[in-house]
Order: structure tokens, then C-alpha cells, then sequence
């Protein structure tokens, strides 16, 4: 994964982005950590979400996470095959996505994913190239909006974020 | 993480990991990557499971993610807070968890994780030490009946895997 900078990134994923920014600002107005996310399949957004760790106290429902079920049950109703709907799925999502999502997202072989700021602290290219290991088919690009998207975390971290153990609301972390 | 003989682990441990066996034995008879898992909630199993990845056709539904769903229904259904309930859970599972899972399972902060076999291909200790970013509180042993859950992956990866590629068949990976 290299960063790319804006003009390297297309209108229309620039498009996506931005809408991606209006779900890490909800997500904020809901003191749940500024993620946001959209799966678009065929040019439709089929899902699209937020972080809901606080809400529903599930340390693993990241945005990317619920953005994935939304799509299995999006298949579900659609009477669509799952395995070939992730497969054309471009993800566009506000922070480049943990170990965690970085794995799943790949394991899922979704075809794209476009993303904000870097993950400093659990990025699943940052910290650890995740595909170095699973050597995805994924094409992996960031750094649209990095400022703004970051700008949202410090701005979660300086409130207050009931269930984040202190070390986590340290903004030294967040550089 | 360090391996560990089985002289290491108590015998409750091993009783639930010998557990977690029927369940890889069952995804092998059931054309899945047989690994098998249980989780332990105050000395009970409240959930236990194995690999579903292509009976459902879903990349991600790995054991231990099935468990983590039951557990989160558990919760649910017995009015207990998840949150709580998750960080009271051994785990036992036949092999090594991968990249993804381990970070589910750092993420949600598991008391214990007991493995079989190392997984060389993806494992979150072996191939990446996941716990040295998530800096888990997890405990994580492993090492015991490694023969027997490699003897299954093996016997697995001998047949046919209707949605392996082409590379996941080669037991050159497994070695």
C-alpha cells in the first residue's frame, strides 16, 4: 500500500469518500470513535455505516465489520451470492482499517479499498502489512481527506469516550 | 506466545481442548477446513463450533468468529452485559487463530486462548504477533495434540476443497 494523494484518486472515489465523512461525523455526534465506511457494489452504495462499539458494547462492530453483514444480508435479500457480491465490493472508509478489518476485508477479497488517515496505532498496513502476509487482490489506496479524518479522532479523544481505557485517550497516540 | 508442551497445560485445559476436536473432526466430514472450537464461560461451554467459511459461503465465518456470535447471543438471551461476559472466556480452538481472529479476540479482551497446531500461513502469533500491537491482556498457550489438528488440516487439504484456490491445496503450506 503506498498513500496516495488526492489527485490520484478518481472523482467519483473522492464521491464515496466524502459521503463516508458524514458517517465518521454521526458516529462522533454519538461518542462512538469517528469511522465511517460505504461498500459500493456496481457503482450503488449497498451498505453503509459507522463504528457501534459503545452502543452496542461489542468491542469488534467496527464500521467495516457492520458494513459486511449489511452486505451478506443485503445478498440475502437480493437472492444474490455473497461470495460474488464481496468480491466486486469497493470499500471507502474515513481511517485506514485495523488488523482485524484489514484481514477480514481481504479475506473476503473485496476488490477495493479507498481510506482517510492512517492508522497509526492497529493499521492493517501501517503497523503490520497485513497483505504481505495474505497477499490480497485488493487494491489499497489512502491518504484522501487525512487531515479532516483525523482531525475527527482527536476531536473524540478530547471528549470523552466512556468505555476507552486511559491509554487509549491519549492524543500523543493519534500522531 | 510461546509453545507449549503437554505437560503445560492443566488437565481441564486439555479436557476442553480434546473438546474442540469433535468439532474439527465435524467440519472435516463437512468438506470445511476442520478446525474446531469451544468457548468457556465460568467453567461451562456456552459456545462451540467450527469453520462454516463454505457452507456459507462467507469468507470470515471462521470458529472463532461463530463463537464470538454465540457468545454475543448467549449474552443476550441470559440478560448478561457481552461486554463483561466475552472477557471471561477461554477459549480452546484445534488451531493457531489467524491474523483476523486474533485481533477479534485481543479486541474483545478473551481471558485465556488454549490452540493445538501453529498455523505458518496466518497465524496471529506465529506469522505475526498480533498481541505485540494489541498488547492483549490474553493469555496464549499452545502446542498440545499439534499433531492431531495438523493431521486433520492435512487430511483436509489431501481432499477436495470445492472453493480453496489453487495455492491453499499445496502441503508444502501446512509444513
Amino acid at each position: 500500500m503506498e498513500s496516495q494523494n488526492d489527485s490520484q484518486l478518481s472523482n467519483e472515489e473522492k464521491h464515496f469518500l466524502d459521503l463516508a465523512f458524514n458517517y465518521a461525523q454521526e458516529a462522533l455526534d454519538n461518542q462512538e470513535v469517528p469511522v465511517g465506511c460505504i461498500f459500493v457494489y456496481n457503482n450503488q452504495i449497498i451498505a453503509s455505516g459507522r463504528n457501534t462499539v459503545n452502543e452496542t458494547r461489542n468491542a469488534t462492530r467496527h464500521a467495516e465489520i457492520n458494513c459486511i453483514d449489511d452486505t451478506f444480508k443485503y445478498s440475502k435479500d437480493n437472492q444474490l451470492n455473497f461470495h460474488e457480491v464481496i468480491r466486486k465490493i469497493c470499500v471507502y472508509v474515513t481511517v485506514e482499517p485495523c488488523i482485524m478489518c484489514a484481514a477480514a476485508l481481504f479475506e473476503h477479497k473485496v476488490c477495493k479499498v479507498v481510506f482517510g488517515c492512517k492508522n497509526d496505532r492497529f493499521g492493517g498496513s501501517t503497523v503490520f502489512d497485513v497483505g504481505a502476509v495474505m497477499k490480497p487482490v485488493t487494491i489499497v489506496k489512502g491518504g484522501y481527506r487525512g487531515e479532516d479524518a483525523m482531525g475527527l479522532l482527536k476531536e473524540f479523544y478530547k471528549g470523552t469516550n466512556p468505555n476507552a481505557p486511559v491509554s487509549k485517550v491519549k492524543l500523543k497516540d493519534l500522531k
